[in-house]
């Protein structure tokens, strides 16, 4: 007998679908389409299992990490993908974001609901070594794609150095050593023309 | 510094972007693509931990199996997607496959090749309860996926019930309800034109 629990989950499952159909800045490597969110969630959970051992928290949950970057893009099925760089809107967007995760985990049965509920709010918290350890997945993987993904010169939205660097910089807290791989990837793009360079004053 | 080691993480994690372009038989929801295998694996892995409960072996390790699911398919970056009811190139496709398994993970630091070979091979022999429930999420996806993606009548390869039914059956064992949901899916399938109908005989 398939009960009503299986179904809930089913009907979720089959929801799932639409995070396929989620696009993002970014693109692919043969620039045929934009990278979506559902592929972009595989690329850094798996990161996270490969790069564990750069965190700087020692013994974190890595299964809860993981679940956490399987998930923490979900509520882009109602919401769509918000821009990084688009303050404005990322402002507006948490709001609606949760509304969305009421609605989209409200899908499945009561136990899983709370649960999911639980890790997509300490997901947007940052404040659990988990939390910023998959938070620092979700912000390097997208420098480690626009560089080898993007066209030289292309900059559309004139991204500058210094928003991405601070965009990206509590990762140099929860993973250092991966901080450094991150400050490589934004020279080489800044070399590539992929963001403004508006702190030459610095060097 | 940025280690050796490092420096192979970050050129695996480039790599997985070829996933990305790795195309398979079934659709998105739009009908605009067909699914890749990177956005099938985010799939899967989550299905695989919330369906858990529904595993006929008790305590499996579910961070084993997600790990399995996130790289079951990356071979695939050299060898392509293989159709499941192409008998003939299937049986080809496993010594491509083990190649690929060495190159690909290969890139990886020596502890983590050996690491991820095992998983990837563990997968693939089905014997473990761990590969057996991850083997569950990459039969039973497929069915759920092609059920609400695919048009009335679609079927270009010519499946049947019967061929569907011998590839599937063995979530039965691994996972009886979840083969229950199987079993409701063909028949809609098959109600939708999708499957033919070559088991009238056996109503």
């Amino acid at each position: 007998m398939i009960t009503e629990d299986l179904r809930k989950q089913i009907l979720f499952i089959n929801e799932l679908e639409k995070l396929k159909l989620v696009y993002r800045q970014n693109g692919v490597l043969d620039k045929s389409r934009p990278e979506n969110s559902a592929e972009h969630s595989w690329h850094i959970a798996l990161m996270a299992i490969l790069l564990q051992e750069h965190s700087s928290a020692n013994n974190i949950d890595i299964l809860k990490v993981v679940k956490m970057l399987l998930i923490h893009d979900i509520v882009e099925i109602d919401t769509g993908d918000t821009f990084l760089y688009d303050e404005e809107n990322r402002n507006n967007a948490h709001i609606k974001e949760e509304k969305a995760a009421l609605r989209i985990f409200g899908l499945l049965p009561k136990k899983q609901q709370e649960e999911f509920i639980a890790l997509w709010n300490e997901f947007e918290k940052r404040k659990t070594p988990e939390a910023q350890f998959a938070a620092s997945m979700d912000g390097l993987q997208p420098l480690l794609n626009r560089l080898i993904t993007t066209e030289q010169n292309e900059n559309p939205h004139k991204m500058t150095k210094s928003a991405v660097i601070n965009n990206k910089k509590f990762i140099k807290d929860t993973a250092p050593q991966l901080w450094e791989v991150a400050e490589d990837v934004i020279e080489k793009s800044v070399d590539k023309g992929l963001y403004i360079d508006n702190m030459e004053e610095h060097r």
